[in-house]
């Protein structure tokens, strides 16, 4: 270890538009040590998010924007490789936020300490962590399906679209997903077992399609994407509906506010709410959320799948493919092995 | 009586645009005969609301299109000048839902009894009736005010609008209207107390006018009247802000929908809640708001003001100024004087 240096990822310009490498720098330099009630971490995973794109641009959002020229922070899963904290020894798992390097300090108070025996280790990132829990308060929270309600997930197909739809199922709704690849489409209706899922590329009138899906019209609308997507299924939503609005993917690199048909009336006359969420709105209930997840998950009720991104110097093109829709399921960087089989 | 004939305003054309009154049609006949069960009414005052608008398109909306060439529908208080029901007399004042005609016929179940003596028979039309009650479980159920939060109401000097923002005045909120004319400007402020009122109509900078006038930014956004006002106020949401949809007005005669910036991006930066509603959501709980109203009246803390139309034909006229911003509160036709004095 003493001969290896650290590497991180720095934001050095902010995109307007599509991010691409340029906005980003690989920098190495020495391995940090860990101060007195800190651990040393080695990144094992680490977390690419749709909702880093709009905290890399320099506008208020749910988050603050990244400083410039500092290291990407976010979701990691990473191994202690060195304690000088009472609660954490060498070898233990942990969830950290210290986002796209391969080594930090940090105090052992903000890391959360994993059970690779519950669940691969990598969950904490996607399934079982911000998007798992994502999904289920939105789905829950805002959404509330009842038995026999149609529920449409754009973005179906993505970390958090995949228990969303999931979820919904679960509570007996009629499912239908839409996404953007003929092997999502599969995967959604042969894997996930939904009703009916919609490849918004390939499909001539989307509109017509998802009126075929949805007879009896579309009661929850879990929306991860926006657009012209979203102004589909708006035009079909029942009276009283609800949209959880969890995301605006397909607007996220526009250089200017999008414009589309205004939706205010579509609401009016249909009764329907949207709202606006972020995970943390619903901190004091992770807990709950993870817990029942995990449930569903050993009852093998909610099922997941991870597009693992190898080397850490692959970070920023994983990052860049979230907007190309390669991944399906979570997107993860792999950087190392842990040291001891735990994963 | 006998020598006086029934008149009625039929549509007979549906509009596409604005309205004019080439889409109506004043047609004169017999004065109906009730049947058992049935009492006659004479029209005193008849509503004309901007909902009535939705009704008159061929196309699905809270309630069925009105069909051709038949009576416009709405509110109306009327007496009773014939009884064939054993729990109505003549000269009972009472509530119905006839619409643009000076006589209707109809089941006595189908009207409610109005009391004289405990308000002004015509507010069963505004302040203590559908627009009153509107205005409550929206602001109330949706818009949820909190001692100290801003509320943004606009459409604000009209029937809905004056009441939303005055019990959001009673609830503590410092209050915000919007309106399109000094007058109602100075009514907003001077009469109902607001904190703060624009003209949209001559301010330059609407938006820059609405920061200096919500320096805490928005918590509930009460929206009558959608489009570019409502793009300007949506811009200053606060973190769980509430926005009460009750109305588009600004939209209601465009040939085609209108587009403009997609707001669901500003909705989830603030994980803000927007909830579209009609009035009959809330049916079974219509005489809990129609008692608060009516105390509330009584204590003095809400105001009312009619803007009173005289004659039945003048009808289409007032309704048609509703697009234009002529009235100042509740719009109404006066059609008769009562033949007891008990308005």
């Amino acid at each position: 270890m003493a001969t290896e240096t650290n590497q991180q990822i720095l934001l050095v310009k902010r995109p307007k538009g599509m991010p691409n490498e340029e906005h980003f720098q690989l920098v190495e330099g020495p391995i940090p040590q860990p101060g007195e009630g800190e651990v040393l971490v080695r990144t094992l995973y680490l977390s690419v998010d749709p909702y880093m794109r709009g905290r890399m641009s320099d506008r208020k959002s749910y988050v603050p924007p990244y400083p410039l020229n500092e290291v990407v922070t976010g979701g990691v899963v990473g191994e202690v490789v060195q304690s000088r904290a009472a609660d954490l020894k060498e070898g233990d798992i942990v969830l950290a936020h210290y986002g796209w390097q391969k080594y930090a300090a940090v105090k052992s108070n903000q890391v959360r300490k994993l059970n690779p025996d519950l669940a691969p280790i990598s969950t904490a990132l996607g399934v079982l962590g911000m998007p798992g829990l994502t999904a289920y308060f939105g789905m829950l929270e805002i959404g509330r399906p009842q038995p026999g309600e149609t529920v449409v997930v754009s973005g179906a197909a993505g970390a958090v679209g995949t228990v969303a739809a999931q979820i919904a199922k679960i509570k007996g709704c009629r499912v239908v997903g839409i996404a953007g690849s003929d092997t999502k489409i599969r995967y959604l209706l042969d894997e996930l077992d939904l009703d009916a899922a919609i490849n918004y590329r390939t499909t001539p009138n989307l509109k017509k399609a998802l009126a075929e899906a949805c007879p009896n019209g579309v009661d929850i609308y879990f929306d991860n994407v926006g657009g012209e997507i979203s102004d589909a299924v708006i035009s079909l939503l029942n009276h009283g509906a609800r949209i959880p609005l969890c995301g605006q993917i397909s607007l996220y690199n526009l250089e200017k506010p999008d414009i589309g048909p205004r939706i205010q009336p579509q609401l009016l006359i249909t009764s329907a709410l949207m709202k606006g969420f972020i995970v943390t709105d619903y901190a004091d209930r992770f807990e709950e959320g993870t817990r029942q997840l995990a449930q569903w998950l050993r009852n093998g009720q909610l099922k997941y799948t991870e597009h693992i991104v190898e080397g850490f110097e692959n970070t920023v093109k994983a990052f860049l493919g979230l907007f190309t829709g390669e991944n399906l399921g979570k997107q993860l960087v792999k950087v190392a092995e842990p040291t001891k089989s735990s994963a």
